[in-house]
């Protein structure tokens, strides 16, 4: 996306971000492969850890998943015992989803296998513009979408 | 990609970042549309600002993208008059590509368009914050992707 260099100044954020992100999600690969997680999967454990989501289609909304390939997701971590799929008593039709231990265990140890790294990479920052940068993108991570690409 | 919160601590930098990125270059696409170039149009305008790239194969590898489906954006961007081919005289073979003054000045319009988007953004965040952030995101930039995915 977008070239990477600017007549004069700096250069456009996307064109910074977006091949940072992608340079990113490569180095997750091999940390959830290690643990047999696909992105996907990830994904949902981390977003179980949230206060409850109640059916599966509110969850594919939240992690901006396709409703129908979650299916797979969610039934394979369910059978290997990460996540439970309980009817909630309030309303028949809806599913309550929840992380069970194992699935805790496993969000938490994979997700300090890939902070480790991301600290790593951070290191090479001076301290100040490492806390400037994890600051900003937390602000900035917060706002909604819509609020960025109508900036 | 990966979800958005951590149990504790903060979240991933790809869940932070891979969302963002999106949401920039939807903010871009008014912008580009405006002036009629799609987002590799912009992409081969900012990088041919940059020290001359020999061939259209090297144009292609520097920016991400695909090198038969670039050909079809050069040719439009030619022959609305803002890049030039040439035959290098030392390789007949290769053509020498580089922006025409109104591509230079388009380029321009387009960028400065975006980035006062961009700063009405980061306007929002804290003035230390800001300059961390664009501090880090250009030395993360400047690395090659393998060091990232590797780090």
């Amino acid at each position: 996306m977008a070239g990477n260099t600017a007549s004069k100044g700096r250069p456009d954020l996307a064109a910074m971000i977006v091949p940072l992100g992608r340079a990113l999600v490569a180095a997750e690969l091999p940390v959830l492969r290690r643990h047999g997680l696909a992105m996907w999967a990830y994904a949902v454990l981390l977003r179980l850890d949230d206060p409850p989501v109640r059916t599966q289609a509110a969850l594919a909304r939240d992690i901006g998943a396709d409703k129908t390939r979650i299916i797979g997701v969610l039934d394979d971590l369910e059978e290997r015992g990460l996540i439970r799929r309980q009817p909630d008593p309030a309303d028949r039709r809806a599913r309550l989803l929840s992380l069970t231990p194992a699935g805790r265990q496993l969000r938490d140890t994979v997700q300090a296998a890939i902070q480790q790294r991301e600290e790593r990479l951070l290191a090479r920052l001076p301290e100040e513009d490492r806390r400037g940068f994890l600051n900003a993108l937390q602000a900035l991570a917060a706002l909604p979408p819509s609020e960025i690409s109508g900036a």
